[in-house]
This record gives structure tokens, C-alpha cells and sequence, in this order.
């Protein structure tokens, strides 16, 4: 049943694009899903998807346009005239409507504000763009079914009736009082058991979860998901309801930051995709390889200070990349467990409990690891009091690499900054550094070279 | 207007427990939000939690159980006796009651199917039993609205009323023939505006997406993002609706799935999070740093066989971390472009193609940073010779990283197998021997030692 984008179809679409048969094309892309649209832009070169956005109906580009990818869109949307795009606005959600604005520039969008039909719409669109882009005032919808609480029961179908129009899914009705404050729900199903005459006010229940237009995505998409809702009204700071979120931003949202922390502990800085260009991918990499590369060279420098040691325990720079990887995957073990517990909020007690955890599986596992490292070095043929050496400068590395790994996410967090930054090739790097240089003393001090 | 749970309360709670006063505990938590209530129960201890899961209604315990950890639920349900299970069960819709039967033992599930008073309930729960846990067979809910297309507006409101008690939220009124089968939907909103005695077969709407029983969560997951849906209907092999999945359960899928990515990318293999046990932790994180370990030993091998270059070439082995950790990024780079692209379905063209990219990238990166290091060796003093070879091998040594990150997942993928094992700390172990043995024998070519 579902729809399957083969390169034979996107062949003929390109052909009759090829032919200016605009005809052809409406009927063949006539009762296609937008999201069906979406792909098939994706697929296309800018002139056939420039030329395919111009010819088809607003109803279906305004909503395909929403779903293809940020730089497609944005390309797409440079080669349409202010009235073109205010077309597209004109169909569009007012949060999708001041997403598109916020990818314009600011002349531009004087203009295509100026074009928009609706003025309403226009309004709304201008007020939104005011808020912050992270938080619920830019992520609502305007668009809602509002009811009030001395209206019968027909009086709010009839209402609903005219409302819905402009409504893609009715999720909750919500009830205001006279002067616009949320006051309290209704479910259409409350709707359909109640009598006609029914005056609301005495049907709809009072308690209901809102957010403020301050509040950022992270704590909306929190509320929503704890509380398995579906949509959650937007109020102002005077509690008047002004716009409602739902579930399906909130996906997006979820989706586009699991995507960003697990890029950036894989040391991509920005958002690419496979299929993205060399360019925009090597701009998104490089820059976490030059840091790698410089880590590398701090750890030269270090083992240059040791190279005494060269003579008797040549030995020991055959270990340094084994002593870098364990520091290195402690590092990014600790700050994964922390970064995620502290996105779900289930990072709780004093640091200084969470201290002595560290210490304590840092204790395990660095005891699990030295062993085994004398274990085996012993059957390899290794000196018995170099075994010793790494074994308990590993201890030590591991654990140094723990407390690296945990704290530093927990006061970036703090300050505000994102703690996903403190994952992957940041502590990989610096754990590096650290380990190889607590490895070399605590050799010295053992060895004594 | 968000509940936010205080150690002042945990501690009433916790007296008023030890007292035994259910009374005053019932009131208190009358009116709660189950969320809230489930955050309570993760921060009691064990007996005080079954002792508020016995004391309270069957109504929120059973949803407040589905929203704590599953080893919390796991606990508490061993305290439970069958009837009590079955009790809990009685109130959850389908899809949390077969979650929850997974968990149990196979006696003790016969034991508790027994005691489900409503038998209906029951059957659904042993039908649902016997389909594979990652598909939509064992994702959907039964609860569902359903229309039969020869009835009218009224008849299908009545029989809407009737249904509704048992559906927590109604999304879509799914509208099947006679023999059940799925042949439209309803929404809400088209109910309100048209008149009671038109008949469904004249306003239904025949395109409906849907899924079967056997279509796996992530292919269910797909298709509700990329059409924005809230619910989709699911059918068995003859086309009966059978039960319906929501978008709710698709973002705990999202979320989990991410979460597993993302922990697997970071070298831990359990579901772990921050206030585990120490034991939990260290099972999950340990088999990786042992892999790491005998990858590191590994790298010792290679370096005792190139230690004939030791005297004259000392440097390079201070060069091995520095490869060691370009290896291991770049490889961890490639393979999380790939694993995403994967997971989205992006990864597009041939192999062919994705070789020559991978080249391409590996060249440009391999020379920004190759010319980098000679320019700092200069300036630091290095042997020229010596930075030349170095250049040249991390250039050979990022390309090979760069195949290895972006063809094992694939390989594997194409073998079914989950991609996202190969990131994190399988590449960095296994680029690490590589990218050591390939600098070496390059270094050796070169310099000729």
C-alpha cells in the first residue's frame, strides 16, 4: 500500500517536466501524498523541483515543502518571487509558516508578509516570529478549536464546525472564559455523550496541562512525553490561550536531537547526512580531526620528556596505544551514561555520591582490566614489574578518565552549555593526553627510570 | 502547574507507609496524574513501592507501572500474587498487558490469565502473545473505534459511545465491511458535519494507511513520521482490522531506539542509566574495554615486530597515539554518517559510488591534515623525512579508516544485522591495529629501516 519512489517514475516526471507538459504532470501527481511530493523534489534537479513547486497547488507544496531537507528547501525557496512563497505561507500552519520566515532574509520577508492574503494569518505569523526559536511560542500552531465556557453544547458543534476548517486535527477542544483565559478541555468524546443544551461550562474538565510560550522545547517535549499527551496548549503571560503543540513536532524535535548528540559524540559538528556533499561533510569533520591531530601531538611531546626511559623500557611506548583506547573509551562510556541521564532528567544525588560510584566501577573494572593485563602479558613473555607498572597505571587511567568523563558533562550542564559537546572526540582527546601522561609517571615512580 | 516531586513529600509518603494509614495515603495521592505516580513509586524503596501499588486503585497503579523503569516494574511484579497481576493487567490496555505478560514466567503468565476476569480481554492478550515482540502484531493496542459501513451517522455515534469507554483516546473511527475488513476510516471532525441519517458508506474515506501485524516496529515507526500520523490501523493476512498503533508508543520506539545507537556508539551494551547499580553498569560496559584491551595488545605486537627501527626512528613510536586517534575517529565518523543514513533511508546509488566518495574525502582530509603536520613538525624541529612519512601514511591510514567505518555497516546491514554494532569501540579497536600496521609498513617503505 505503500508508495515506492522508483527511478522509472521519476524518469517520466522528469521527461514531462522536460516537455513544459504541466497538464500531465497535475494529473499524474493529483491525490499524491505531500509527503510522497517531498521525495520526489528530493529526487529532482532545483529546475525540475522549482518548476514542479510553481506548478502544482500550493495545498500540496506548502505541506511537501515542509518535509524535504533544510538546504533543499531553502534553495527551492531562493528561486520563488515574495508573492510565490507568501502562496505557500498562505497554506501553511503558522509554526511551519514562521519556521519557512526564519529562512529568509529580513527584506524578503517584509515582503512576503505584505503578500499574504489572509491578514490574520500575516498577524499571527509576525507576532510568532518574536519569540525565541527554541522555545513554544516558536514551535506552536495557532491554529486550535476554542470554545467558551457559557456556550451550550450546539452552539460549540456549530462553532467547532466553522473553526475546524482551518484546523488539520482536532486533538482537544479547549475552553476559555470571557476574556480568552484557558480555563480547562473538553474531549469530543465528553462532546458526543452530553445533551445538546448542555451549557460547557458545566461539562468541561477544569484541569489541563498547558505550557507558557517561554517554555523551552526541551522541557515541552519532557511534559509530553511524561504525560503521554498528545497536543498541550500554548498560554501567554497572561494565561490567555495562544496556541496549542503537538505530537508530531515534538517527534521531529526528539528525532532531530538524538541525531545531533549521537553526531556530535561521533565528532560532527554539524547536521549532515550521507548523502550530503563532500564539501558541507568535510566542514562538519575536519575540524574534530585537526583537534584529534593536535591531542596526538601533546602526547609526542610527553613521551619525548620520558625518552630516558627509551633505553631500559622501550616496552612502555609499545603500550601507549593500548593506555590512549582505554582512556579514551572510559572517557566516552562515562559521558554517554551521563549525557543521556541528564537529557532525561535522572541524573539525581550529591556529586559527591556520584563521585564514589565512579570510584567504585572505576575500582572494578580497572582490577578486572590490570589482571587480566598480567595474565596475559605473563603468558606473552612480558617482564613481571612492567606488567605491574601498567597494570596499575591503568587503574589509575581508568579512573582519572571516569572522573573525566562524568564531571565534565555535569558542569558544562550547569553553565548552560549543551553536555553533549563533552562525548566523543573532546574526550576522547583530552583522556588521551591525560592518560598517556599518568601512565608515564606512575611507570616512573614505579620502575624508577 | 507541573507536579514536581520534593523530598518533603517522598518523606510523608514514606511516614505514612510505615504507619500503615492507607486512608491518609489514598487521599493524598487521590487525583494524581499517573506519571506522577510512577516517579513516586521509583523513589521508595521496594517494599514501600508494593505496598502503594497493593493500596492503590488498579486504574493508576497499572498505568503508573508501564511508565517506571522496567527492572523496578520487574521487582515489584515478583511481589505480586497472580491475582493481584491480573488485577492490574485487567485495566491496561492490550498492548502495556502483553509488554508486561513478557516479563513474566511462562507458569506464572497461565497463572495470571486465569484470574483476568474480563475474558475477552484475555484472549486478545494470548492472541497478541504469539506475535514477534518487534512487530506491529505486538506493538498495536486492540482498543480501537470501529464503524461497519452499512450503518448511519446516528447508529455509528451510539455505537461510538458505547465503544469509546474502553479506547482512551479516539484518533480515527476505522470503518470495516461486513467481514471486518479495513476498508476506510472516519475522522471526528467529518461526524460533526454531516447529518444523522446519512449512511458511513457515502462519507467515509477509502485511502487509509495501515500496517499488518507482521510489519516490523521500525518500518511502523517510518511510516507515521513520514505521513505525520497519530495512529495507524493494522490488519492481519486476510485484511481484518485487527487493532491499531499510536503515536505515542512510536516516540517511547524513537526514543529507545536512539538511545540504544547512542549507547552502543559509545561502548555499552545493556540499557543502563546513570543511577543503575554499579554491577549493571560494569556488566554492560566491561566486554568493550576487554576488546579494547586485546586490541591495544594487539598494537603492542605490531610495534615489537617494527623494533628494529627503534634506534634510529625512536620518533615514530611517539607518533603511534596521534594515528591510533585519527584511525579511530575518522572510522568513527564514516560509520555514524552510515548508521543514520541507514536508519533514515538515505543511503543511496551504488557502492561503487559511495568508494570514490569515501576517496575523495579521505584525500582532502588526509592532505589538510597531512600538510598540517608537516608545517608543525618544521616548526617544532622533526626530521623532515620522518614528517613526510608520517603525512603520507595518515593519509593512507584515514582512507583506510574511512572504508572500514563506511562499508562494515553496511555489510552488516545488507546481512541483516543490526549496523549500529559497528561504531564506537569495534571501529576505534579495530582502526586502531590498522591504522598502526599500516603506519608502520609505510614508514618503513619510506625510510627504508
Amino acid at each position: 500500500m505503500q508508495f515506492q519512489l522508483t527511478d522509472d517514475f521519476i524518469n517520466q516526471i522528469e521527461q514531462l517536466i522536460s516537455l513544459q507538459d504541466g497538464d500531465a504532470l497535475r494529473e499524474l501527481l493529483h491525490d499524491f501524498h505531500f509527503a510522497d511530493v517531498a521525495e520526489i523534489l528530493e529526487e529532482l534537479s532545483f529546475d525540475e523541483a522549482v518548476y514542479l513547486v510553481k506548478l502544482l497547488e500550493s495545498e500540496i507544496t506548502s505541506e511537501a515543502l515542509m518535509e524535504v531537507d533544510d538546504d533543499v528547501r531553502e534553495k527551492i525557496l531562493d528561486r520563488l518571487s515574495p508573492q510565490e512563497i507568501a502562496a505557500e505561507l498562505q497554506e501553511m500552519d503558522t509554526d511551519d509558516a514562521v519556521d519557512v520566515m526564519g529562512e529568509l532574509d529580513e527584506d524578503i520577508q517584509k515582503q512576503v508578509i505584505g503578500q499574504i492574503e489572509d491578514t490574520e494569518h500575516a498577524a499571527d505569523i509576525v507576532e510568532m516570529l518574536k519569540y525565541d526559536e527554541d522555545t513554544a511560542g516558536a514551535l506552536m500552531a495557532k491554529e486550535l478549536v476554542r470554545v467558551k465556557d457559557n456556550w451550550t453544547v450546539a452552539g460549540c458543534v456549530r462553532e467547532m464546525r466553522r473553526q475546524a476548517e482551518n484546523v488539520t486535527r482536532v486533538h482537544s477542544i479547549y475552553v476559555v472564559n470571557k476574556s480568552g483565559k484557558l480555563i480547562g478541555r473538553l474531549s469530543l468524546k465528553d462532546l458526543l455523550t452530553v445533551g445538546e443544551k448542555t451549557k460547557i461550562s458545566e461539562v468541561f474538565i477544569p484541569k489541563v496541562d498547558y505550557v507558557t510560550v517561554h517554555t523551552d522545547n526541551e522541557e515541552v517535549a519532557r511534559i509530553m512525553q511524561k504525560y503521554d499527551l498528545e497536543a498541550i496548549p500554548v498560554v501567554d503571560d497572561n494565561g490567555v490561550l495562544v496556541g496549542r503543540i503537538t505530537i508530531d513536532d515534538i517527534v521531529d524535535f526528539i528525532k532531530e536531537e538524538a541525531e545531533r548528540d549521537y553526531q556530535m559524540a561521533a565528532g560532527i559538528s554539524e547536521d549532515v547526512e550521507a548523502d550530503d556533499s563532500i564539501w558541507k561533510i568535510t566542514r562538519a569533520r575536519l575540524p574534530w580531526l585537526v583537534l584529534g591531530l593536535f591531542g596526538g601531538l601533546g602526547a609526542v611531546l610527553i613521551m619525548e620528556g620520558f625518552d630516558d626511559a627509551l633505553a631500559k623500557y622501550e616496552i612502555l611506548f609499545f603500550y601507549t596505544p593500548l593506555i590512549a583506547a582505554m582512556a579514551g573509551n572510559v572517557g566516552v562510556q562515562s559521558s554517554a551514561i551521563i549525557v543521556q541521564g541528564l537529557a532525561n532528567d535522572n541524573v539525581k544525588g550529591s556529586l559527591f555520591n556520584r563521585f564514589v560510584k565512579e570510584m567504585g566501577l572505576s575500582l572494578i573494572n580497572g582490577l578486572a582490566l590490570g589482571t587480566l593485563i598480567i595474565v596475559v602479558n605473563s603468558i606473552i613473555g612480558k617482564p613481571f614489574d612492567v606488567s605491574i607498572a601498567i597494570a596499575v597505571s591503568l587503574l589509575m587511567v581508568i579512573f582519572i578518565a571516569a572522573i573525566i568523563g562524568t564531571f565534565v558533562p555535569i558542569i558544562l550542564d550547569k553553565r548552560g552549555i549543551d553536555p553533549a559537546i563533552a562525548t566523543g572526540p573532546f574526550i576522547t582527546t583530552s583522556n588521551d593526553i591525560f592518560g598517556i601522561l599518568i601512565f608515564f609517571y606512575i611507570s616512573k615512580l614505579i620502575l624508577g627510570f
